[in-house]
């Protein structure tokens, strides 16, 4: 079911594991530009990352050519054009809901404007926070202004940081804002209708995973 | 390379996607568990959660053989053994690095005590924060104490949460404490010496897939 060069896959087609790889491409493309190196093999990618060179040739034939027999990639072309196609070459708009210790920390995280996104603004519901700014400067709204500023400030993605009693309401004030794309940092499931994208970070399966080792380890020993 | 169903592979070869397979499994179990559900086939997951019935197979089946052929899986069973393999039934203890606003919301994360992972410590070099507790009630020490607490606490895991420039000291010295496992939310690439997991949680990466979504939308519409 391998779908030809040529023709684009539709977006469902293209599973979040593979722009997941596509992101850490983009970090070690980011790195070798940022050492002066100018091309690279896909196995040369493989061994200095330790990722796997069939899995990147693979990745990015979906997505077109951009190897040259003997030479490799042009790691500033293939930097650019991952960046084109995982949309970061548009600086998207972000806004946050919930201006607690959550909200705060993602509001002035380094790694965001880095890569392209802005944060423009925090959205809360206690009077105290309203009108007030995270350390880096953006400023938290009252959450009912948040339709208007939506669309002033062209946001197309939020990012949902509220105690897990409010995510549902949260989502729903989201979606009818006309906000399409969702990061949700709310432990539970939630929905959305068809044609909003919703990605829920879940930390505890990051911790699940190093209880693994740690339980393998022990088991070993 | 399919090992046998009663050998038990070593940590390394069981990836990293399985074991976060296994931590939405154990999240569907839960569900169906509160819910009265007393047995449920691999179909039957697959199609309630929208997962993958022969990859629920074959994923269980590295740990074990859980299904009775005609009934399925008894939910209550599996539900005990996902949490054995993940090593959940020892209420691991925790320990944040940076009592920041991420150190913060990370202490007080309802997911984290939700799983059996107790946070016991917090660790940060300010002098003001030193001896105050997190809004649940987790006490802040000067990173000082962090070999000593680390001992006489038993902790396990450590979550560094501190900005970019001090992560890399940071990590030296939950090593040097003697932590096994870490769970890392800083930005950009760090070492540990063999023996010692790292797993780091890019936020980024997680916006970035959102960015892909959007940019195909707009590329259909």
């Amino acid at each position: 079911m391998k779908p030809p060069n040529k023709a684009r896959p539709l977006p469902d087609q293209i599973s979040e594991l593979t722009t997941n790889r596509l992101s850490i491409y983009l970090r070690c493309l980011a790195e070798l530009d940022v050492a002066g190196v100018e091309t690279i093999s896909s196995q040369g990618l493989a061994e200095q990352f330790k990722l796997n060179a069939a899995q990147i040739r693979k990745d990015l034939a979906y997505f077109g050519e951009f190897g040259v027999r003997g030479v490799g990639y042009f790691v500033k072309d293939l930097r650019r054009n991952l960046r084109q196609i995982l949309g970061l070459d548009r600086n998207l708009r972000v806004a946050i809901m919930g201006a607690g210790n959550l909200g705060m920390a993602l509001a002035d995280y380094p790694g965001f404007r880095q890569e392209g996104f802005e944060i423009v603004a925090l959205f809360d519901v206690l009077n105290e926070k309203v009108g007030h700014l995270s350390r880096g400067g953006v400023n938290i709204y009252d959450v009912r202004q948040l339709k208007k500023v939506v669309k002033t400030d062209r946001i197309s993605i939020a990012v949902v940081a509220v105690p897990v009693s409010a995510a549902e309401h949260v989502v729903r004030q989201v979606v009818a804002a006309g906000v399409k794309a969702i990061l949700n940092f709310s432990p539970g499931p939630l929905a959305v209708p068809p044609g909003v994208k919703l990605k829920s970070v879940d930390l505890t399966q990051s911790l699940e995973s190093l209880s693994f080792f740690l339980a393998r380890e022990g088991a070993d020993s």
